[in-house]
């Protein structure tokens, strides 16, 4: 039996920092699919309730209990195994800064563009060239970020890029140029090569969608 | 002199979630401010290399060292003074959880409406329609989350209490109904009547803006 049960979906890559972090980290788990599209299953009373009262994808269960927040389950796996754990009170710092801004201004907003108009087609709106603009700041922000360091911490990669990694690898069109940051897909292509690594929609559950 | 300096302006509800810390833990500090609005201070290429390279506030500076993003502030500021900290792993699972979760969904999109409304007076757009639907949604998991408890840990304020904050005390129009969130709104009342409370715009400097 796995000692992990992530509840995820193959479209969310909040769930896949984990899946992948998981993965790259060689702990057993299993994932348990979530019915987001059809079922609507994380805005249903009882899993608000039973599972997560924010709503959301992912949540983690370890040893008969529930941990959810991709950036706050990272953390825990971290203090918890070893991997990937940042080393000392500086890098421990400097991980939950970048966690904070990754779920602020960069996962964010590109999460969402990418759900607008990758999965939901969505088409071209004031509200897709909002998001399309911050996510070019924070994607500038990340670039010039690597331009200095392989990893977000250095040398070596940390919680803190398993979280930028979240929707790093989804084909789906943005709009979004990545060839125009080519620091931060020096980075992607990195995180690409670590042992363990999975595209999303091989790794978790539920793709393709339903026509 | 201040064991403390904030980087910060009047405007910035993410700067007042230390500043109003600060305050009510009764720490000794002094704010710097920061000229966002007209000289775009934190967009400068010198701000970026030598405060933030994430171009934001707030900034701490303490014993010659420098602290960014609001969330991994006051995480440091409750280890290191003890105020306001989260007792405990289970409670400090809790608290990061609930600062994730407040920079991804509650404060983001909620300060976004308010700047854009508010500030700049925008009017109605797509934009601000569709950032008014988010924050709705934060609120209400908010609301229901203090419809249970008191603060977010429970009986006792912590650092997650004053993240959730930052932009609670504005007064600018956002098209938000705090009446039809009780429970947050009994919540906003708390944190109000904390010893060393002080409405933003008195707290930091820089209000009112230039006409």
């Amino acid at each position: 039996m796995s000692q992990y049960t992530l509840h995820c979906f193959a479209q969310s890559g909040n769930a896949y920092k984990v899946a992948f972090y998981l993965q790259a980290a060689g702990l057993p788990w299993t994932p348990r699919w979530v019915d987001y599209f059809k079922a609507g299953e994380t805005r249903a009373a009882a899993w608000r309730e039973q599972v997560s009262e924010m709503g959301e994808v992912p949540v983690l269960e370890h040893g008969g209990r529930r941990y959810s927040q991709s950036g706050a389950i990272l953390t825990w796996l971290a203090e918890h195994t070893g991997h990937f754990a940042p080393e000392g009170a500086e890098e421990r710092y400097e991980a939950l800064r970048w966690l904070l801004w990754d779920n602020h201004k960069f996962t964010s907003y590109y999460a969402t563009l990418r759900f607008l108009v990758g999965l939901q087609k969505s088409g071209e709106s004031p509200v897709t060239e909002f998001l399309r603009m911050r996510a070019q700041a924070a994607f500038a922000v990340a670039d010039k970020h690597f331009e200095a360091k392989p990893f977000v911490l250095g040398a070596k990669p940390s919680i803190a890029d398993f979280s930028l990694a979240g929707y790093a690898f989804y084909d789906e069109e943005t709009g979004m140029d990545w060839a125009a940051y080519p620091a931060l897909s020096a980075w992607r292509e990195r995180m690409r090569a670590l042992p363990g690594w999975v595209h999303p929609y091989a790794l978790m559950p539920g793709h393709p969608l339903p026509a």
